[in-house]
Protein backbone atom coordinates (compact mmCIF):
# COMPACT_ATOMS: atom_id res chain seq x y z
CA UNK A 1 0.00 0.00 0.00
CA UNK A 2 1.01 3.65 -0.99
CA UNK A 3 2.50 5.67 2.05
CA UNK A 4 1.47 9.22 1.71
CA UNK A 5 3.29 11.77 3.74
CA UNK A 6 0.28 13.91 4.10
CA UNK A 7 -3.63 12.76 4.04
CA UNK A 8 -5.77 16.03 4.29
CA UNK A 9 -9.10 15.17 5.20
CA UNK A 10 -11.98 17.60 3.61
CA UNK A 11 -11.97 19.76 0.10
CA UNK A 12 -12.99 23.33 1.91
CA UNK A 13 -11.05 26.37 1.81
CA UNK A 14 -8.68 24.54 4.97
CA UNK A 15 -8.13 21.51 3.13
CA UNK A 16 -7.91 22.91 -0.62
CA UNK A 17 -5.41 25.52 0.79
CA UNK A 18 -3.62 22.77 3.38
CA UNK A 19 -3.14 20.25 -0.04
CA UNK A 20 -1.16 23.38 -1.84
CA UNK A 21 0.91 23.70 0.54
CA UNK A 22 1.92 20.43 0.84
CA UNK A 23 2.57 20.12 -2.44
CA UNK A 24 4.43 23.23 -2.43
CA UNK A 25 7.11 21.46 0.22
CA UNK A 26 7.38 18.21 -2.21
CA UNK A 27 5.22 16.36 -0.06
CA UNK A 28 2.72 13.35 -1.71
CA UNK A 29 -0.90 14.24 -0.78
CA UNK A 30 -4.06 12.55 -1.15
CA UNK A 31 -6.98 14.87 -0.32
CA UNK A 32 -10.38 13.47 0.44
CA UNK A 33 -13.34 15.16 -0.11
CA UNK A 34 -15.56 15.98 -2.95
CA UNK A 35 -14.78 17.39 -6.76
CA UNK A 36 -17.65 20.12 -5.60
CA UNK A 37 -15.08 21.37 -2.79
CA UNK A 38 -17.71 22.30 -0.24
CA UNK A 39 -21.12 22.22 -0.23
CA UNK A 40 -21.19 25.92 1.70
CA UNK A 41 -18.55 27.56 0.18
CA UNK A 42 -20.33 26.41 -3.71
CA UNK A 43 -23.92 27.84 -1.91
CA UNK A 44 -22.45 31.03 -1.07
CA UNK A 45 -24.24 33.61 -2.62
CA UNK A 46 -21.71 36.54 -2.25
CA UNK A 47 -18.30 36.17 -0.54
CA UNK A 48 -17.13 39.78 1.18
CA UNK A 49 -13.95 39.16 2.50
CA UNK A 50 -11.79 36.74 0.89
CA UNK A 51 -8.52 38.96 -0.02
CA UNK A 52 -8.36 39.28 -3.73
CA UNK A 53 -11.79 38.71 -4.68
CA UNK A 54 -14.24 41.43 -3.78
CA UNK A 55 -17.67 40.28 -3.59
CA UNK A 56 -17.18 37.05 -4.88
CA UNK A 57 -20.26 34.54 -5.70
CA UNK A 58 -19.37 30.72 -3.31
CA UNK A 59 -18.82 28.86 -6.31
CA UNK A 60 -16.43 31.61 -8.33
CA UNK A 61 -13.82 31.18 -5.40
CA UNK A 62 -14.62 27.70 -5.45
CA UNK A 63 -13.61 27.28 -9.15
CA UNK A 64 -10.77 29.33 -8.85
CA UNK A 65 -9.53 26.64 -6.12
CA UNK A 66 -10.22 23.59 -8.34
CA UNK A 67 -8.07 25.19 -10.79
CA UNK A 68 -5.31 25.78 -8.40
CA UNK A 69 -5.67 22.08 -7.24
CA UNK A 70 -5.64 21.10 -10.93
CA UNK A 71 -2.45 23.25 -11.89
CA UNK A 72 -0.55 21.60 -9.10
CA UNK A 73 -1.89 18.61 -10.34
CA UNK A 74 -3.57 17.72 -7.09
CA UNK A 75 -6.24 14.91 -7.50
CA UNK A 76 -9.33 14.74 -5.49
CA UNK A 77 -10.36 11.19 -3.71
CA UNK A 78 -13.68 10.91 -3.30
CA UNK A 79 -14.20 8.43 -0.15
CA UNK A 80 -15.22 9.42 3.47
CA UNK A 81 -13.01 9.11 6.04
CA UNK A 82 -14.95 7.45 8.80
CA UNK A 83 -11.79 6.62 11.18
CA UNK A 84 -7.95 7.53 11.74
CA UNK A 85 -5.82 5.31 13.60
CA UNK A 86 -2.42 6.62 15.01
CA UNK A 87 0.09 3.90 14.42
CA UNK A 88 2.91 5.08 16.14
CA UNK A 89 5.11 6.47 13.20
CA UNK A 90 1.92 6.19 10.54
CA UNK A 91 -1.55 6.76 10.50
CA UNK A 92 -4.10 4.44 9.24
CA UNK A 93 -7.25 6.27 7.74
CA UNK A 94 -10.42 4.03 7.18
CA UNK A 95 -12.39 4.81 3.95
CA UNK A 96 -15.93 3.74 2.73
CA UNK A 97 -16.41 -0.45 1.95
CA UNK A 98 -13.13 -1.28 4.18
CA UNK A 99 -10.88 0.98 2.05
CA UNK A 100 -7.47 2.10 3.82
CA UNK A 101 -5.19 5.01 3.32
CA UNK A 102 -2.01 4.94 4.94
CA UNK A 103 -0.24 8.45 5.77
CA UNK A 104 2.96 9.34 7.98
CA UNK A 105 0.88 12.76 9.07
CA UNK A 106 -3.09 13.97 8.99
CA UNK A 107 -4.79 17.30 8.59
CA UNK A 108 -8.57 16.99 9.38
CA UNK A 109 -10.26 20.01 7.67
CA UNK A 110 -13.51 18.36 8.02
CA UNK A 111 -15.39 21.35 8.80
CA UNK A 112 -18.14 22.00 11.56
CA UNK A 113 -20.66 19.03 12.12
CA UNK A 114 -23.85 20.75 11.49
CA UNK A 115 -26.58 20.05 14.45
CA UNK A 116 -26.69 19.05 17.79
CA UNK A 117 -26.44 15.18 18.45
CA UNK A 118 -29.61 13.27 19.17
CA UNK A 119 -30.19 12.94 22.94
CA UNK A 120 -28.91 9.78 23.89
CA UNK A 121 -26.61 9.38 20.40
CA UNK A 122 -23.37 10.00 22.42
CA UNK A 123 -23.96 7.48 25.16
CA UNK A 124 -25.38 4.88 23.03
CA UNK A 125 -22.17 4.63 20.88
CA UNK A 126 -21.33 1.29 20.07
CA UNK A 127 -23.72 -0.20 22.65
CA UNK A 128 -26.66 0.40 19.15
CA UNK A 129 -26.07 3.19 17.97
CA UNK A 130 -22.69 3.43 14.70
CA UNK A 131 -21.67 6.17 12.32
CA UNK A 132 -20.27 3.73 10.39
CA UNK A 133 -22.38 1.20 8.06
CA UNK A 134 -19.17 -0.27 6.43
CA UNK A 135 -17.68 -0.71 9.66
CA UNK A 136 -20.45 -2.35 11.36
CA UNK A 137 -22.98 -4.01 9.00
CA UNK A 138 -21.66 -7.64 9.79
CA UNK A 139 -23.10 -7.21 13.29
CA UNK A 140 -26.69 -7.01 12.03
CA UNK A 141 -26.78 -9.91 10.26
CA UNK A 142 -30.31 -11.39 10.25
CA UNK A 143 -31.11 -7.93 12.41
CA UNK A 144 -32.83 -5.17 12.04
CA UNK A 145 -31.50 -1.09 11.59
CA UNK A 146 -32.75 2.34 11.30
CA UNK A 147 -30.39 4.43 9.51
CA UNK A 148 -30.94 7.91 9.82
CA UNK A 149 -29.17 9.58 6.45
CA UNK A 150 -28.51 13.06 6.63
CA UNK A 151 -27.72 13.59 2.58
CA UNK A 152 -28.00 10.81 -0.39
CA UNK A 153 -25.15 9.92 -0.45
CA UNK A 154 -25.80 7.74 2.73
CA UNK A 155 -28.82 5.57 0.59
CA UNK A 156 -25.72 3.82 -0.53
CA UNK A 157 -24.76 2.74 3.27
CA UNK A 158 -28.12 1.57 3.66
CA UNK A 159 -28.10 -0.49 0.31
CA UNK A 160 -24.90 -2.29 1.74
CA UNK A 161 -26.66 -2.52 4.96
CA UNK A 162 -29.71 -4.10 3.63
CA UNK A 163 -27.12 -6.65 2.05
CA UNK A 164 -26.83 -8.16 5.47
CA UNK A 165 -29.49 -6.90 7.69
CA UNK A 166 -32.68 -8.61 7.59
CA UNK A 167 -34.48 -4.98 7.49
CA UNK A 168 -33.11 -1.63 6.96
CA UNK A 169 -35.87 1.39 7.66
CA UNK A 170 -34.29 4.23 6.35
CA UNK A 171 -34.77 7.84 7.75
CA UNK A 172 -33.77 10.84 5.39
CA UNK A 173 -32.75 13.69 7.11
CA UNK A 174 -32.14 16.00 4.03
CA UNK A 175 -32.57 19.38 2.85
CA UNK A 176 -35.81 20.49 1.33
CA UNK A 177 -34.18 20.75 -2.53
CA UNK A 178 -33.02 17.15 -2.05
CA UNK A 179 -34.44 14.53 -3.61
CA UNK A 180 -36.28 12.05 -1.91
CA UNK A 181 -34.70 8.32 -1.70
CA UNK A 182 -35.94 5.81 -4.09
CA UNK A 183 -34.29 2.13 -3.30
CA UNK A 184 -34.74 -0.83 -5.23
CA UNK A 185 -34.27 -3.01 -2.27
CA UNK A 186 -37.26 -4.99 -1.04
CA UNK A 187 -36.19 -4.62 3.18
CA UNK A 188 -35.68 -1.18 3.36
CA UNK A 189 -38.20 0.39 4.22
CA UNK A 190 -38.59 4.52 3.96
CA UNK A 191 -39.64 5.84 6.91
CA UNK A 192 -40.81 10.41 6.22
CA UNK A 193 -40.49 11.06 10.10
CA UNK A 194 -38.24 13.13 12.42
CA UNK A 195 -35.60 11.20 14.57
CA UNK A 196 -35.91 13.05 17.92
CA UNK A 197 -33.76 10.49 20.06
CA UNK A 198 -32.67 7.30 20.52
CA UNK A 199 -32.98 5.06 23.85
CA UNK A 200 -32.06 1.58 25.54
CA UNK A 201 -34.62 -0.98 25.54
CA UNK A 202 -34.48 -4.75 26.71
CA UNK A 203 -32.80 -7.58 24.90
CA UNK A 204 -29.94 -5.05 23.49
CA UNK A 205 -32.64 -3.58 21.55
CA UNK A 206 -32.78 0.48 20.64
CA UNK A 207 -35.44 2.84 20.23
CA UNK A 208 -36.02 5.44 17.70
CA UNK A 209 -38.00 8.03 19.35
CA UNK A 210 -39.36 10.07 15.95
CA UNK A 211 -42.32 13.09 16.06
CA UNK A 212 -44.18 9.61 14.91
CA UNK A 213 -43.49 7.35 17.30
CA UNK A 214 -41.09 4.94 18.55
CA UNK A 215 -39.05 2.69 16.30
CA UNK A 216 -37.61 -0.23 17.85
CA UNK A 217 -34.74 -2.03 15.59
CA UNK A 218 -31.06 -3.96 16.93
CA UNK A 219 -29.43 -0.57 16.27
CA UNK A 220 -29.19 2.93 14.65
CA UNK A 221 -27.14 4.34 12.18
CA UNK A 222 -26.55 7.92 12.65
CA UNK A 223 -24.87 9.18 9.01
CA UNK A 224 -24.04 12.83 8.96
CA UNK A 225 -21.39 14.38 5.80
CA UNK A 226 -19.19 14.81 9.01
CA UNK A 227 -17.95 12.28 11.90
CA UNK A 228 -17.51 14.24 15.25
CA UNK A 229 -13.75 15.36 15.39
CA UNK A 230 -13.69 12.79 18.56
CA UNK A 231 -15.33 9.86 16.83
CA UNK A 232 -12.78 10.53 13.90
CA UNK A 233 -9.81 10.28 15.71
CA UNK A 234 -9.86 8.12 18.53
CA UNK A 235 -8.06 10.17 21.42
CA UNK A 236 -8.14 13.36 19.96
CA UNK A 237 -8.61 16.07 22.33
CA UNK A 238 -11.72 18.08 21.34
CA UNK A 239 -13.47 21.40 22.95
CA UNK A 240 -17.10 20.53 22.26
CA UNK A 241 -17.78 19.96 18.66
CA UNK A 242 -13.91 21.63 18.22
CA UNK A 243 -10.42 19.80 17.65
CA UNK A 244 -8.03 21.31 20.30
CA UNK A 245 -5.15 23.01 18.70
CA UNK A 246 -2.20 24.84 19.19
CA UNK A 247 -1.18 27.79 17.26
CA UNK A 248 0.91 25.76 14.86
CA UNK A 249 -2.04 23.83 14.16
CA UNK A 250 -1.16 20.60 15.98
CA UNK A 251 -3.73 18.42 18.09
CA UNK A 252 -2.56 16.22 20.97
CA UNK A 253 -2.02 13.46 19.15
CA UNK A 254 1.67 14.07 17.16
CA UNK A 255 1.37 13.96 13.54
CA UNK A 256 -2.14 14.64 13.66
CA UNK A 257 -3.02 18.72 12.98
CA UNK A 258 -6.66 20.58 11.91
CA UNK A 259 -7.54 23.65 10.61
CA UNK A 260 -10.29 25.44 9.50
CA UNK A 261 -13.85 25.60 11.08
CA UNK A 262 -13.49 22.46 12.92
CA UNK A 263 -10.64 23.90 15.11
CA UNK A 264 -13.26 26.68 16.23
CA UNK A 265 -15.13 29.95 15.34
CA UNK A 266 -14.98 32.57 13.74
CA UNK A 267 -15.96 30.31 10.32
CA UNK A 268 -14.37 31.87 7.99
CA UNK A 269 -13.33 31.09 4.45
CA UNK A 270 -9.91 33.13 4.53
CA UNK A 271 -9.39 31.91 8.15
CA UNK A 272 -10.16 28.33 7.30
CA UNK A 273 -7.04 28.87 4.20
CA UNK A 274 -4.83 30.08 6.53
CA UNK A 275 -4.85 27.46 8.89
CA UNK A 276 -4.54 24.69 6.42
CA UNK A 277 -1.86 26.21 4.95
CA UNK A 278 0.34 26.56 8.60
CA UNK A 279 -1.43 23.48 9.15
CA UNK A 280 0.63 22.04 5.94
CA UNK A 281 3.71 23.92 6.82
CA UNK A 282 3.66 21.82 10.84
CA UNK A 283 2.68 18.45 9.22
CA UNK A 284 5.93 18.99 6.55
CA UNK A 285 8.19 20.11 9.60
CA UNK A 286 6.86 17.19 11.34
CA UNK A 287 7.54 14.42 9.04
CA UNK A 288 11.18 15.93 8.27
CA UNK A 289 11.72 16.11 11.54
CA UNK A 290 10.86 11.95 12.19
CA UNK A 291 12.95 11.06 9.16
CA UNK B 1 -10.69 64.32 16.39
CA UNK B 2 -12.43 61.80 14.25
CA UNK B 3 -12.36 58.43 16.43
CA UNK B 4 -12.69 55.30 14.54
CA UNK B 5 -13.64 52.10 15.59
CA UNK B 6 -10.64 50.61 14.48
CA UNK B 7 -7.32 51.57 13.19
CA UNK B 8 -5.34 48.90 11.25
CA UNK B 9 -1.15 49.48 10.99
CA UNK B 10 0.06 48.02 8.10
CA UNK B 11 -0.95 47.29 4.38
CA UNK B 12 0.39 43.33 3.96
CA UNK B 13 -1.85 40.69 3.44
CA UNK B 14 -2.55 40.32 7.20
CA UNK B 15 -3.46 44.17 7.25
CA UNK B 16 -6.02 44.16 3.75
CA UNK B 17 -7.34 41.45 5.25
CA UNK B 18 -8.04 42.78 8.67
CA UNK B 19 -9.50 45.91 7.24
CA UNK B 20 -11.64 44.59 4.64
CA UNK B 21 -13.68 42.27 7.34
CA UNK B 22 -13.70 45.54 9.70
CA UNK B 23 -15.66 47.15 6.61
CA UNK B 24 -17.68 44.15 5.99
CA UNK B 25 -18.70 44.36 9.51
CA UNK B 26 -19.55 48.25 9.21
CA UNK B 27 -17.02 49.37 11.56
CA UNK B 28 -15.37 52.66 10.79
CA UNK B 29 -11.60 51.76 9.66
CA UNK B 30 -8.09 53.77 9.12
CA UNK B 31 -5.71 51.94 7.53
CA UNK B 32 -2.25 52.80 7.61
CA UNK B 33 0.37 51.60 5.46
CA UNK B 34 1.41 52.31 1.90
CA UNK B 35 -0.50 52.96 -1.05
CA UNK B 36 2.10 49.88 -2.98
CA UNK B 37 0.62 48.08 -0.22
CA UNK B 38 3.39 45.70 0.86
CA UNK B 39 6.79 45.65 -0.87
CA UNK B 40 7.74 42.07 -0.28
CA UNK B 41 4.23 40.68 -1.80
CA UNK B 42 4.71 43.40 -5.37
CA UNK B 43 8.43 42.12 -5.33
CA UNK B 44 7.67 38.24 -4.73
CA UNK B 45 8.48 36.51 -8.42
CA UNK B 46 6.19 34.11 -8.13
CA UNK B 47 3.61 32.60 -5.13
CA UNK B 48 2.32 29.30 -5.54
CA UNK B 49 0.05 28.68 -2.62
CA UNK B 50 -2.53 31.71 -1.90
CA UNK B 51 -5.84 29.53 -2.83
CA UNK B 52 -7.13 30.68 -5.72
CA UNK B 53 -4.40 32.45 -7.41
CA UNK B 54 -2.39 29.39 -9.06
CA UNK B 55 1.16 30.67 -9.93
CA UNK B 56 0.59 34.24 -9.85
CA UNK B 57 3.21 36.95 -9.66
CA UNK B 58 2.69 38.86 -5.90
CA UNK B 59 2.50 41.71 -8.30
CA UNK B 60 -1.02 39.93 -9.41
CA UNK B 61 -2.30 39.40 -6.04
CA UNK B 62 -1.23 42.98 -4.85
CA UNK B 63 -3.29 44.57 -8.01
CA UNK B 64 -6.11 42.01 -6.40
CA UNK B 65 -5.99 43.18 -3.20
CA UNK B 66 -5.70 46.85 -3.65
CA UNK B 67 -9.62 46.38 -6.36
CA UNK B 68 -10.42 44.88 -3.35
CA UNK B 69 -9.64 48.25 -1.15
CA UNK B 70 -11.24 50.10 -4.19
CA UNK B 71 -14.28 48.29 -4.23
CA UNK B 72 -15.05 48.93 -0.66
CA UNK B 73 -14.28 52.04 -0.46
CA UNK B 74 -11.24 51.50 2.07
CA UNK B 75 -8.38 53.99 1.49
CA UNK B 76 -5.10 53.98 2.47
CA UNK B 77 -3.60 56.19 5.00
CA UNK B 78 -0.10 56.79 3.94
CA UNK B 79 1.64 57.83 7.54
CA UNK B 80 4.10 55.84 9.54
CA UNK B 81 2.60 55.19 13.06
CA UNK B 82 5.55 55.68 15.29
CA UNK B 83 3.57 54.94 18.75
CA UNK B 84 0.44 53.41 20.04
CA UNK B 85 -0.97 54.47 23.78
CA UNK B 86 -3.43 52.80 25.40
CA UNK B 87 -5.75 55.49 27.25
CA UNK B 88 -8.45 52.97 28.42
CA UNK B 89 -11.18 53.00 26.14
CA UNK B 90 -9.26 54.15 23.32
CA UNK B 91 -5.97 54.56 21.68
CA UNK B 92 -3.91 57.65 20.68
CA UNK B 93 -1.81 57.16 17.43
CA UNK B 94 0.97 59.28 16.52
CA UNK B 95 2.10 59.28 13.36
CA UNK B 96 4.25 61.31 11.19
CA UNK B 97 4.79 65.15 11.83
CA UNK B 98 2.97 65.25 15.08
CA UNK B 99 -0.28 63.91 13.33
CA UNK B 100 -2.56 62.33 15.90
CA UNK B 101 -4.88 59.36 15.48
CA UNK B 102 -7.55 57.91 17.63
CA UNK B 103 -9.48 54.65 17.53
CA UNK B 104 -11.46 52.37 19.33
CA UNK B 105 -9.21 49.10 18.90
CA UNK B 106 -5.63 48.61 16.95
CA UNK B 107 -4.82 45.86 14.95
CA UNK B 108 -0.76 45.48 14.05
CA UNK B 109 -0.28 44.40 11.14
CA UNK B 110 3.23 45.72 10.71
CA UNK B 111 5.07 42.44 9.23
CA UNK B 112 8.60 41.96 10.61
CA UNK B 113 11.22 43.92 11.46
CA UNK B 114 13.78 42.61 8.93
CA UNK B 115 17.70 42.54 10.61
CA UNK B 116 18.02 42.33 14.18
CA UNK B 117 18.65 45.98 16.16
CA UNK B 118 22.50 46.87 16.48
CA UNK B 119 24.42 46.04 19.24
CA UNK B 120 23.92 49.07 22.05
CA UNK B 121 20.25 49.94 20.14
CA UNK B 122 18.19 48.56 22.74
CA UNK B 123 20.26 49.57 25.87
CA UNK B 124 20.72 53.31 24.72
CA UNK B 125 16.66 53.72 23.50
CA UNK B 126 15.83 56.86 24.83
CA UNK B 127 19.43 57.69 26.24
CA UNK B 128 20.57 58.86 23.35
CA UNK B 129 18.94 56.09 20.84
CA UNK B 130 15.69 57.28 19.08
CA UNK B 131 13.46 55.95 16.85
CA UNK B 132 11.60 58.51 16.03
CA UNK B 133 13.12 62.04 14.42
CA UNK B 134 9.13 63.73 14.55
CA UNK B 135 8.93 62.74 18.02
CA UNK B 136 12.19 63.93 19.18
CA UNK B 137 13.67 66.08 16.62
CA UNK B 138 13.05 69.23 19.73
CA UNK B 139 15.77 68.00 21.56
CA UNK B 140 18.24 68.40 19.50
CA UNK B 141 18.23 71.93 18.62
CA UNK B 142 22.05 73.53 18.61
CA UNK B 143 23.04 69.94 18.45
CA UNK B 144 24.28 66.87 16.32
CA UNK B 145 22.82 63.60 15.34
CA UNK B 146 23.17 60.84 13.26
CA UNK B 147 20.18 59.00 11.31
CA UNK B 148 20.45 55.53 10.35
CA UNK B 149 17.95 55.64 7.48
CA UNK B 150 16.73 51.95 6.45
CA UNK B 151 14.64 53.27 3.34
CA UNK B 152 14.68 56.66 1.32
CA UNK B 153 11.46 57.49 2.83
CA UNK B 154 13.62 58.56 5.61
CA UNK B 155 15.08 61.18 3.91
CA UNK B 156 12.42 63.04 4.77
CA UNK B 157 12.91 63.01 8.29
CA UNK B 158 16.24 64.07 8.77
CA UNK B 159 15.50 66.64 6.51
CA UNK B 160 12.68 67.71 9.33
CA UNK B 161 15.66 67.31 11.54
CA UNK B 162 17.93 69.40 10.29
CA UNK B 163 15.55 72.36 10.51
CA UNK B 164 16.34 72.13 14.63
CA UNK B 165 19.72 70.51 14.97
CA UNK B 166 22.87 72.20 13.70
CA UNK B 167 24.13 68.99 12.31
CA UNK B 168 22.83 65.79 10.93
CA UNK B 169 24.85 63.11 9.31
CA UNK B 170 22.75 60.98 7.32
CA UNK B 171 23.68 57.35 6.83
CA UNK B 172 21.86 55.40 4.10
CA UNK B 173 21.35 51.48 4.80
CA UNK B 174 19.27 50.81 1.70
CA UNK B 175 18.81 48.08 -1.02
CA UNK B 176 21.02 48.35 -3.87
CA UNK B 177 18.30 49.13 -5.91
CA UNK B 178 17.71 52.04 -4.32
CA UNK B 179 18.55 55.59 -5.14
CA UNK B 180 21.58 57.57 -3.52
CA UNK B 181 20.16 60.10 -0.71
CA UNK B 182 20.72 63.60 -1.90
CA UNK B 183 20.00 66.74 0.21
CA UNK B 184 19.64 70.51 -0.04
CA UNK B 185 20.10 71.24 2.97
CA UNK B 186 23.39 72.20 3.54
CA UNK B 187 23.50 70.94 7.43
CA UNK B 188 23.04 67.37 6.38
CA UNK B 189 26.51 65.36 5.47
CA UNK B 190 25.93 61.65 3.86
CA UNK B 191 28.04 59.46 5.07
CA UNK B 192 28.27 55.93 3.27
CA UNK B 193 29.10 53.82 5.79
CA UNK B 194 28.27 50.75 7.18
CA UNK B 195 26.67 50.97 10.96
CA UNK B 196 28.03 48.16 13.33
CA UNK B 197 27.15 49.49 16.62
CA UNK B 198 26.14 52.13 19.36
CA UNK B 199 28.20 53.27 22.52
CA UNK B 200 27.73 55.62 25.52
CA UNK B 201 30.16 58.23 25.81
CA UNK B 202 31.09 61.06 28.07
CA UNK B 203 28.49 64.46 28.33
CA UNK B 204 25.59 62.50 27.03
CA UNK B 205 27.01 61.82 23.49
CA UNK B 206 26.81 58.11 21.78
CA UNK B 207 28.97 56.83 19.31
CA UNK B 208 28.06 55.33 16.27
CA UNK B 209 30.91 52.07 15.52
CA UNK B 210 31.12 51.96 12.06
CA UNK B 211 33.46 50.01 9.35
CA UNK B 212 35.08 53.79 8.85
CA UNK B 213 35.58 54.40 12.11
CA UNK B 214 33.41 56.05 15.31
CA UNK B 215 31.42 58.78 14.58
CA UNK B 216 30.34 60.61 17.90
CA UNK B 217 27.32 62.63 18.57
CA UNK B 218 24.59 64.07 20.39
CA UNK B 219 22.22 61.40 19.49
CA UNK B 220 21.62 58.70 16.79
CA UNK B 221 17.96 57.81 15.16
CA UNK B 222 17.58 54.37 14.03
CA UNK B 223 15.01 54.70 10.85
CA UNK B 224 13.78 51.04 10.16
CA UNK B 225 10.59 50.10 8.03
CA UNK B 226 8.74 48.55 10.70
CA UNK B 227 8.95 50.17 14.20
CA UNK B 228 10.02 47.33 16.77
CA UNK B 229 6.33 46.02 18.00
CA UNK B 230 7.46 46.46 22.09
CA UNK B 231 8.61 50.10 20.94
CA UNK B 232 5.61 50.74 18.49
CA UNK B 233 2.99 50.10 21.88
CA UNK B 234 4.72 50.69 25.57
CA UNK B 235 3.64 47.90 27.71
CA UNK B 236 3.02 45.05 24.64
CA UNK B 237 3.88 41.50 25.41
CA UNK B 238 6.26 40.14 22.63
CA UNK B 239 8.53 37.16 22.26
CA UNK B 240 11.25 38.30 20.29
CA UNK B 241 10.34 40.25 17.46
CA UNK B 242 7.17 38.83 17.59
CA UNK B 243 4.20 40.11 19.45
CA UNK B 244 2.60 37.41 21.98
CA UNK B 245 -0.81 36.70 20.48
CA UNK B 246 -3.72 34.52 21.25
CA UNK B 247 -5.66 32.37 19.19
CA UNK B 248 -7.90 35.34 18.49
CA UNK B 249 -5.62 37.15 17.42
CA UNK B 250 -5.30 39.46 20.92
CA UNK B 251 -2.76 40.18 22.97
CA UNK B 252 -2.12 40.69 26.85
CA UNK B 253 -3.41 45.22 25.84
CA UNK B 254 -6.89 44.80 25.87
CA UNK B 255 -8.26 46.36 22.67
CA UNK B 256 -5.01 45.55 20.56
CA UNK B 257 -5.05 42.93 18.03
CA UNK B 258 -1.86 41.60 15.84
CA UNK B 259 -1.97 39.12 12.68
CA UNK B 260 0.37 38.31 10.30
CA UNK B 261 4.17 38.07 9.93
CA UNK B 262 4.91 40.21 13.45
CA UNK B 263 2.90 37.30 15.02
CA UNK B 264 5.28 34.73 14.26
CA UNK B 265 6.10 32.04 11.90
CA UNK B 266 5.24 30.77 9.47
CA UNK B 267 5.82 34.55 6.79
CA UNK B 268 3.50 32.99 4.78
CA UNK B 269 0.77 35.20 2.88
CA UNK B 270 -2.39 33.66 3.46
CA UNK B 271 -1.76 32.81 6.96
CA UNK B 272 -1.65 36.87 7.25
CA UNK B 273 -4.37 36.76 5.58
CA UNK B 274 -6.09 34.41 7.76
CA UNK B 275 -4.92 35.85 10.82
CA UNK B 276 -5.86 39.33 9.62
CA UNK B 277 -9.56 38.25 9.10
CA UNK B 278 -9.39 36.60 12.97
CA UNK B 279 -8.05 39.71 14.17
CA UNK B 280 -10.95 41.83 12.86
CA UNK B 281 -13.70 40.08 14.03
CA UNK B 282 -11.80 39.99 17.43
CA UNK B 283 -11.76 43.69 17.13
CA UNK B 284 -15.40 43.96 16.25
CA UNK B 285 -16.13 41.97 19.52
CA UNK B 286 -14.07 44.04 21.45
CA UNK B 287 -15.96 47.04 20.15
CA UNK B 288 -19.29 45.85 20.37
CA UNK B 289 -18.83 44.19 24.21
CA UNK B 290 -17.33 47.88 25.26
CA UNK B 291 -20.44 49.60 24.36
Amino acid sequence: MERYDIAVIGTGPAGVSAAITSKVRNKSVILFGSKDLSAKLAKAHTILNYPGFPEAPGAEIGAAFSRHLDAMGIEITEDKINAVYSMGDYFALQGGENAMYEAKAVIIASGVVAGKPLPGEEELLGRGVSYCATCDAALYRGKSAAVCGFSPKEEHEASFLAEIADKVYYIPVYRKDEPAPVFSEENIEVLNVKPLGIEKREGRKVALRTDAGELVTDGVFILRDSVAPGQLVPGLEVEGAHIKVARDMSTNIAGCFACGDITGTPYQYVKAAGEGNVAALSAVSYIDKSK
